[in-house]
């Protein structure tokens, strides 16, 4: 879809959780960067990031930055890409935006290539990343419903505290800290720093993630639910999520009941199903306690399935247990693997 | 049921996290207690516990250690209880049972007082408690059960590490700080003493809690399964668990789906009949960021309600978040509630 053997890049939010894992994997991957511009506020600018034996100067970001830039991931919150997002296509760069600000919008692809890389055939600039959450679910899904059809998901997440950025990180290892010492947990930014209250995270579970919207679910709720459906390109499966932050690092993990279209499926074949899916790794053997952790997905590539079951009740349910690392298969893989999909000859 | 005015009460397992809280329950809620007797192994003997202003002295279990005793209350492990539990009844004594060694026997009443109180009136001396998901789970749905019955169940649980004892708060707090001192990770005792391998639980998630059982399911789920369905006298309600150990210290959160057998039930009819139940407390409002969180259960003896919501999808599904100190309603509290429900003249 691009013709061009060497592309200028710009990566918008370079100094953020994602950002930082979008260069290194442009690295990682040999993408074919004639160049990479990193992108942040004023008040980062200046900043060195050094990656793959080089040194980049972190530039503010203004209209002009994206003059001559041919792909621009953004990852520096909704508006910041409402902002700059529009000014970068003008100047002919395609964005693939890692925030909510443009998933639901018609004419805008939400893309995980292993399940929709079709989508990307037609689009005016924009191209939307999914949410952490959604994206691993629908990868490990996808070959499921492609054999034998979905026609109920009920999801409940464990999210990890980068979900939210750096600063939670820094909040979770605060608190930890002072719940060793005995001291008062300060709590400034979880559940979400637009959010009126602040609680602590460290040794708790908090069943909020993202501000709270419609019908009393929030808005990372309505994420799932939403952004599942147009990935899947079927506005009737039946979608409902429970999204809770937990105090873990990195890696997410997902406690997943599905309903599938046809009897008589077994445990066996699911399992061989998920696991010849590109991109889905199968950790799944109760004899040898075999199953997905986060503390062991963090920096993977891989969506991570186990603890495949048949429901004890419903001849056609199933339960799963997914696992990502939110910050790549999440986000910032997902993003690059968007830019190697839409450079394919 | 019993007609003494004052009781002969001994505790087994004294020195455990469950224990030392049935003592303090016991002092705390004024139960007619003319002697309590608390029995350990041979290796904690001796030891003194010091609660409500007086000291006890911790004596080693043998049969005759039942002699005289009334009640006995059994927290020490399932070998412990299929031990002394038929010697304590031999002597007379009621036993209520915190393990699972009996509670799915025929003719062993397995008991949530606000639910099933009257599974009390036939026992043959071994009276069961119930697990601790399992508990707060039903106490919550009871009234809801009631009023509109359910039809199936979906469960994923968010556990603490106290529901695996004292030495389990020890290994989180260890790791916890070879965590942040970025040594090494020692892992000995999660997810189960007994199985074969041990995984850290600081910053981490185990979707394993005791054992490996039938058909990819672990113990604690089919606890869950088939406990729900004994305390309910329902055995065609379809209840599916997943069970999971997080870094919390003491506090189990539930995400639990509903499907109810009447049509057009609001949210907030649903809410206002949760409110009346006994025992619960209603967290629930969205506008305010108010939902039950393991944090705030932690000494309390209520099970906590929240984000309550109607399924997308489905006309009678229904979405809540289950949260209680599993010490204290989910073993502790639940065990001296059937006392006092016992001796109700």
């Amino acid at each position: 879809m691009m013709k061009k053997d060497k592309l200028n890049v710009a990566v918008v939010g370079a100094t953020g959780a994602v950002g930082t894992k979008i260069l290194e994997k442009l690295l990682e991957r040999d993408f074919p960067a004639s160049s990479i511009k990193m992108l942040a506020s004023k008040r980062s600018a200046g900043q060195e990031i050094v990656a793959g034996g080089r040194s980049y100067i972190v530039e503010e970001t203004v209209p002009e930055s994206f003059d001559g830039i041919d792909i621009a991931f953004f990852s520096a919150g909704g508006s910041i890409s409402q902002k700059f997002a529009p000014e970068a296509v003008k100047r002919g760069a395609v964005v693939i935006d890692n925030t909510s600000a443009f998933r639901m919008d018609e004419g805008i692809p939400l893309v995980v290539p292993e399940v929709n890389a079709h989508a990307l055939n037609q689009h005016a600039g924009i191209i939307a990343n999914p949410n952490c959450s959604t994206i691993q679910m629908v990868a490990a899904l996808q070959p499921v419903k492609e054999k034998f059809g979905i026609s109920k998901i009920i999801v409940s997440t464990y999210q990890a505290v980068s979900g939210a950025g750096a600063e939670a990180i820094d909040e979770l290892n605060e608190q930890s800290k002072q719940f060793e010492d005995r001291v008062e947990i300060e709590a400034q930014l979880l559940p979400s720093a637009s959010a009126e209250k602040h609680y602590p995270i460290a040794f708790n579970v908090i069943p909020q993630i993202d501000l709270f919207g419609d019908a009393g679910y929030t808005l990372e709720e309505w994420k799932m639910m939403n952004e599942t459906k147009k990935i899947f390109g079927d506005s009737t499966i039946a979608v409902s999520a429970t999204c809770v932050r937990l105090p873990v690092v990195t890696g997410h993990s997902e406690s997943v009941y599905i309903e599938i279209d046809q009897d008589d499926v077994t445990v066996d074949v699911l399992r061989s199903v998920i696991n010849e899916a590109p991109g889905v790794v199968l950790q799944d053997d109760p004899a040898s306690q075999t199953y997905p952790m986060p503390l062991y997905a963090e920096g993977k590539d891989a969506v991570f399935v186990g603890r495949i079951r048949k429901d004890p009740s419903h001849p056609r349910g199933f339960h799963l247990w997914i696992v990502a690392d939110n910050l790549l298969k999440g986000a910032a893989l997902n993003s690059v693997q968007i830019a190697e999909e839409l450079i394919k000859s």
